[in-house]
């Protein structure tokens, strides 16, 4: 059976998993502290136009989330999300569990318009009683969104701006940075990122990794201790050298942003796949994945053959689901989704 | 300068005072074991016509939310709260603090309808995804709301069923209890609240004494080593004569209830009075907290004369604004708002 | 039958409830912003001679401690703490339940020893492996101590260059302050307290207070938005005028020291009585909690007829218990002590 | 240079990274429910002879114990550990993090004695104010501990009787695990460890993976929603196949126990060579940890030859060090240490 049921079906991409062969047996100290973190480091301060920027590699999404959230916010703050966001929905409450408020913010495809952020800060700060209230102390936003759908330069330089004007940091969660990055749509490099916030984090796991986030901090103002608080939430990986290993990898030669260019291509072909069989889009997704509305004896008929995940409930009678491309995608993938959507029964 | 500005303006009731002073030498033990407690938890199981209930008294309405709501979920698990409840917004985030989640529903006039609420919970476990969300461990309600609106009983039998059904305590938030008790539309006693939840608490700090709200599980279900429990939140008061001397005034011969009534009572005249002075209400209240739309250079005007409090901006050119009676309020407090609204500046 | 049981087993002082029902009618706003409130850290902060001293009302002693301590740690640090300090042993986790580990150092009598403490920081910094460490991020001390001893100036003194030189605040935790200051052994004053620390509380619930514990940033660096970080903690008190009411009242015309001065010479009284009945006392103590060494028989014969409290088992058959005055002990209470130590059988 | 600073400065055993190689395009489902994950659950219930055991693949030492540790506690309970303990000492406080206190009892090289485990327990029961006091909710020991040291099965049996009348549970820190069970000394079997205590790990970081661990609940008693909790936790690896594949590979065909055993060798080989080298050992240690004593100037001399970590400071000119074996350990390693030894200065 093929499967469109994630980006992180696969393990890595082979570069990566032969280069961790190659360098298994050396004897490397621990907690990043090796040559490959070292090396990785300095690869992404490169990509990201950053000279003096710091990186901490972490091993996945929702602990870098809580992790440098909980670390950049104080006591009484909490961080502004969409409430589609990961945070706010994804995490089983991960924030929280650092003792921290997400605040809901409305959004439209996954995105929070600056204007709505702008209102809501300044709505906080009118507010006689806010004493009582948890402050604003950051905002969150994924890129792409958990819809799929991208900010655009000119949204990001607003929304940054705002953070700015209320003087809390914009954090950016990249866990599929790479295919917002080379989405054809976009109209921003990964410098243009760094230069648009204040934290942000290159996905590895849906890009290319085995495991592994790389947490970029443009203006070198990563908390102090910040290893100590990493280690104090759990989030400290001895073998420190399985992502250094693996980012160096990905940032040598462009590896990163090949490997997502062939996932959006795949995409295309996918969009162009699904709609020659008549489907319909829930809505226009950019980047790698693709949500999709489903007849539900359709969708029965179908999940034996593909592999794909469920959405949400469309209508009685409809699902919503999600197929995703990445990396590991391959054109025989695609091949097979042609030919079984080529047999689509009628309704 | 007459206020209205909340319902905890005032000191203690004056028998509350006199009972403080008569027993202040008294020797008594701490932390709640003194007869005084004993005696006020006796009355209240008595009030609440429920032998079996177990009674603990804390200080104050957001410590007892946050105090209650930790110690009753599991670790993996939230409280449902609308989106105008107290813990989601005016709490500052206590209930984040101690590492869960508000799950936000939303409201009318500050209550969740029974069908919202199923909804939502159907919703959840249908969500195939939902291992990687914040499980609803209990919901909340206040009553009266926030809003000063009213459950009615069937409300109340219904929202119950749905938490029966789902496995899930309910805990009413009766920071105001006694005036919605009293209320002239409420067709609820204090054992129909108690029958009809799994814990609630019964507010002293807003009606009649210095502070202290008593903490009442109707079916005997308070957690395990809950004083423990209390002390590790910094919430146990070392001299509980002050919590037991209080609430056994407010229930001997019906004291909290005859205060109570005695601040709706007031609340009605003040209905009066604001009506006939042609000024608009934001919202129908039954209770002791009134919503009235003030143009601004009206507030302007009447704010230098009688102190109550901002509530949220109307439009452009007015703005909501509570007033509150209560217990304390007095026939010349409102014989002087009817002088004062009689000059009301035309606009 | 009499009570040494404890510094609380009254209620206020008389002049403090006195005061409370004159003012009691009044309308006053709430959280600490009303007169009394004012007025009291205005007189507080010429108690201590510092002018510029910010001063916030809470409402107990283990609620103090855990917010103070968490609100100025940051994230990866924890307090050190005396093995038999309130935080380390009596507060059921408090610091922890907010996330901060208690670092437990030696102690002697109760107190940290200054070169103790230096070593303890040295040692840490020395440590290769402290980036995996809790940093001491805090050093908290009581005064009087848990034991009922004192700290010199000296000390003091020492332990605050320590901290100095560590760049890490010293808390005093002045649960029983006054009885500390009044003390016949005593060589500092409330100024010097005020100089030898960066934050500390003035103790009411055992000194004259039905509840309220002051607490005193010397050199006004008060957390930011500490109102809201302690309304977080639910330690927000509604009627803040409690809190103001009293403390005004306990230091106006020195009444705090009074009181004070009044249970330090009970507390002489009581070690003559307890001496002359040939009771062994367990530790020196010249504050007002007294620990004297009982025989099993003994205690169970006099426990009928004072109340005192367990402190531990001494031996086999030796119990220690404790004996404590306050302000609120009499004349009657020591003279019938007196009458009852004099038939203490034989054994 | 060669290495003994930890066991932990190589990647995974090359059969490891063969199979993770191998199995790298498959494309699996995310979170632990692939085919790899069962089946190493699977072997491993087979090798601990608990058919119903469940079985949690995590990804390092500091997060299981913390995420384990805060799943089976209740809200007012506290672990107690040896002072020694991983989670009292070198976890940056993330047991605390989670709001639980590290009860610390005293230590003999790095083991709690049944009789001191017992003393405390009783005491605390005994104590009259333990409602003030964080309750012992479960017991952590490490086998091997922090000291290279073990348990002997009588001393476990013991530890494990003490803990069940007590009514809490056991839990055993096994990040060396293998390293213990093939020790010369040991008198257990895997088997034996999982009938001994409630839960445990298999360590994998420091045997024979790039990363993870192996929680055993050996009765079933996995807490309820455990993969939410983790999730909650930041803990649940997206690629569940990393742990998955790793440990079925390590436990087939016994290649856990194999390279353990390879460890102990060398560790063995260590010990004869470091003892002909005239230097003395701090501790003896049957596993594959070894601590010496070694001048400083030595120190100085040998650290530029042979990388080992700094345990502690022994006196003025004297400095504990480690040297740790592991699977990974080299004859050509030990030969070359040798070589070292036999140039070592005289002093």
């Amino acid at each position: 059976m093929i499967s469109f049921e994630s980006d992180y079906i696969a393990g890595a991409h082979p570069k990566v998993m032969e280069r961790l062969t190659e360098t298994n047996l050396e004897s490397l100290s621990g907690y990043g502290s090796d040559p490959y973190c070292e090396s990785a480091r300095e690869k992404i301060r490169e990509a990201c136009e950053c000279p003096q920027a710091e990186v901490f590699f972490l091993v996945g999404g929702t602990q870098t989330n809580s992790v440098v959230i909980s670390a950049m916010l104080r006591e009484y703050e909490g961080v502004i999300a969409a409430q589609t966001g990961h945070v706010s929905t994804h995490e089983a409450g991960a924030v929280e569990n650092t003792g921290h408020k997400v605040l809901e913010v409305s959004q439209t495809d996954g995105k929070i318009a600056p204007h709505v952020l702008r209102r809501y800060l300044e709505a906080f700060y009118q507010d006689q009683n806010h004493d009582h209230m948890v402050f604003p102390g950051m905002v969150y936003i994924s890129h792409p969104t958990e819809c799929g759908t991208l900010y655009t330069k000119r949204e990001l330089q607003d929304i940054h701006e705002v953070c700015r004007s209320f003087h809390i940091p914009l954090y950016i969660d990249g866990a599929r940075l790479g295919y917002g990055l080379m989405s054809r749509e976009s109209d921003m490099s990964l410098a243009d990122i760094a230069h648009l916030c204040d934290v942000f984090y290159i996905g590895g796991t849906k890009v290319g990794a085995l495991c592994g986030e790389a947490v970029v901090f443009p203006n070198g103002s990563m908390p102090e201790h910040f290893i100590t608080t990493v280690k104090r939430h759990g989030a400290l990986l001895a073998k420190g050298r399985l992502l250094g290993v693996q980012f160096d990898t990905l940032f040598t030669e462009g590896l990163y942003l090949e490997i997502s260019r062939h996932a959006i291509d795949a995409a295309e072909q996918l969009k162009q796949i699904v709609r020659e069989a008549g489907l319909e889009f829930y809505r226009e997704s950019p980047t790698n994945q693709q949500f999709v509305i489903l007849e539900d004896s359709i969708l029965q008929w179908l999940k034996d053959q593909v592999a794909f995940s469920f959405w949400e409930k469309y209508d009685e009678t409809h699902t919503v689901v999600r197929l995703a491309t990445s990396w590991s995608t391959t054109k025989e993938d695609l091949d097979r989704l042609k030919e079984i959507l080529a047999d689509l029964p009628n309704i």
